[in-house]
């Protein structure tokens, strides 16, 4: 077995990962136990903290040590202010990122069950912050050795992804939910990321092992996983199945996880980890994202994730 | 069968209703379906709406032509502020509204299934909002012909029923959860009107009747009565159950039916309505206001109840 991760990505570049797609404000309430339809439940605790799938991973890679850029919009609100000054804090560089006058920045409603940490969600997207193919700058999206899309805005997604590959540069999808347009996309990704949701919607497939051999199948990628929240995630390549189990590490809010997770696979990925090292390495990511409240509250240092693998 | 409401309010006092508990503002969140448990699903709509049960039953009120204030506390936010000029724009007086410093105005996300229109509340409020009995101000307390109340802040609406009894003024009370010293406070009450919640999760009665049995016989209230959303009310008193069906209105969100009942029901008491008619004003006012979101949405002028009770 060839336990290396292909393509490689180019060196020469002026940002380690360029990530184009979502980020959001999340609100973030933690109940004593998710309310059954039509009854009244007291919250714990209330919070507004700053996610979205492309942004958090990009936060995550730069509290890691690397170079990242993000591209995006916000609203001209309060809430798209927090989303820059938290990108501004962690050193992600956002001078792609277009404030869009009169639109809501994305909002997700986060219900977080205390006794398990899981979380269901409610997500808003004003139609304003769509990303059109036109609106995207080439050099920008070629600015990084790696780039990280995930499946909104599916018609910039694709200009990006071949603008990408025409570069040499591997594309890295973290893809939640089908949209119209994305069959087009998913073959020009290299590393092809999903939640267990994805396939068992939208393959109508459940086991993990039949799903990522009907992904293979239908995308072509040379690389395909699924995560798999605690039971950590399964990938798909060279031909066999590599399971990689989730860290133990006290949870307090699975938000960001996945996240997370991204943001470790393509640490690896850049660090030229093999599949197994950069699977666990990505693992251990997410799990101490896990400690903190919110998508990007626990992620952890480089010395805090060797000192967890070196641990467990 | 004596149909009239007993006792009645006194004349000569500066407002026809006082009204002493919670004021919220509402986060109301429309959502195509109810998400199960550890799910994604994507918002119809987001709006911020001034709600909370007593403030709303005042507002009520004075939509109806009634002099109204209302007394209880808001945080020194941008939420409070929409409060104050929500209740300043309805005519209801509020100078006895205390503004906390530094405290956050209580809130609710109201998650409303479009299908349906029904609501799960999720709800959060600053232990600093609690009004204390030596905050009140005996004059206001008793400065209206009815005192309306609900269960929270207890000690304080202990305090002003005992006040309002004094005065000969009936006493009001909107109870929906059992809070420590309810127990002291709902004997004091002269029209206890409960959620069909209240009796089923604290006496342990399901059955609308011999729940209204149960609390007469406990808290040996004059009036007795248990709302059951879509189903009307039902209530005790004079011996006999009298069950005043919901009208059939376009129902768009069902939030602040409850208090839009609790205003109409006071409408009633005020203008000497028998039983029957009070109930059936109740109803219309409470099915008008599930015409638009939040709860002030829908709530209707004179006209429209007496229009809606014309043809229905």
């Amino acid at each position: 077995m060839r336990d290396d991760l292909e393509p490689r990505p180019p060196t020469g570049k002026p940002f380690d990962a360029v990530g184009f797609g979502l980020n959001a404000v999340d609100h973030l309430i933690t109940v004593p136990h998710y309310p059954p339809f039509n009854t009244k439940v007291q919250l714990r605790e209330y919070v507004v903290r700053p996610g979205g799938q492309v942004a958090t991973a990009m936060v995550a890679l730069a509290r890691l040590g690397c170079r990242t850029r993000y591209i995006g919009k916000v609203g001209d609100d309060e809430f798209g202010r927090l989303q820059l000054r938290s990108l501004a804090e962690a050193g992600v560089e956002h001078s792609q990122v277009k404030v869009v006058p009169g639109a809501t920045s994305q909002l997700a409603f986060i219900l977080i069950d205390e006794p398990s940490g899981e979380r269901t969600i409610i997500w808003g997207r004003d139609p304003r912050l769509i990303m059109r193919p036109e609106e995207l700058d080439r050099e920008a999206i070629t600015s990084g050795r790696v780039l990280h899309l995930d499946g909104h805005d599916v018609a910039a997604a694709i200009q990006a992804a071949r603008w990408a590959r025409e570069a040499g540069i591997p594309v890295v999808i973290d893809v939640d939910n089908f949209y119209p347009g994305v069959e087009e996309l998913l073959p020009l990704v290299d590393y092809l990321i999903t939640s267990a949701e994805f396939p068992k919607r939208f393959l109508g497939i459940a086991e993990p092992e039949e799903a990522l051999r009907a992904l293979k199948r239908r995308y072509q990628n040379p690389f395909v996983a699924i995560t798999l929240g605690d039971q950590g995630a399964i990938a798909y390549c060279h031909g066999v199945f590599i399971h990689s189990p989730a860290f133990r590490v006290p949870c307090r809010d699975t938000t960001g996880a996945g996240d997370a997770f991204r943001g470790g696979f393509i640490y690896g990925l850049l660090n030229g980890l093999s599949v197994t090292e950069t699977l666990r390495f990505a693992n251990a990511v997410a799990g101490l994202n896990c400690r903190g409240v919110g998508a990007r509250g626990g992620l952890p240092t480089l010395a805090e994730v060797q000192e967890l693998l070196r641990t467990q």
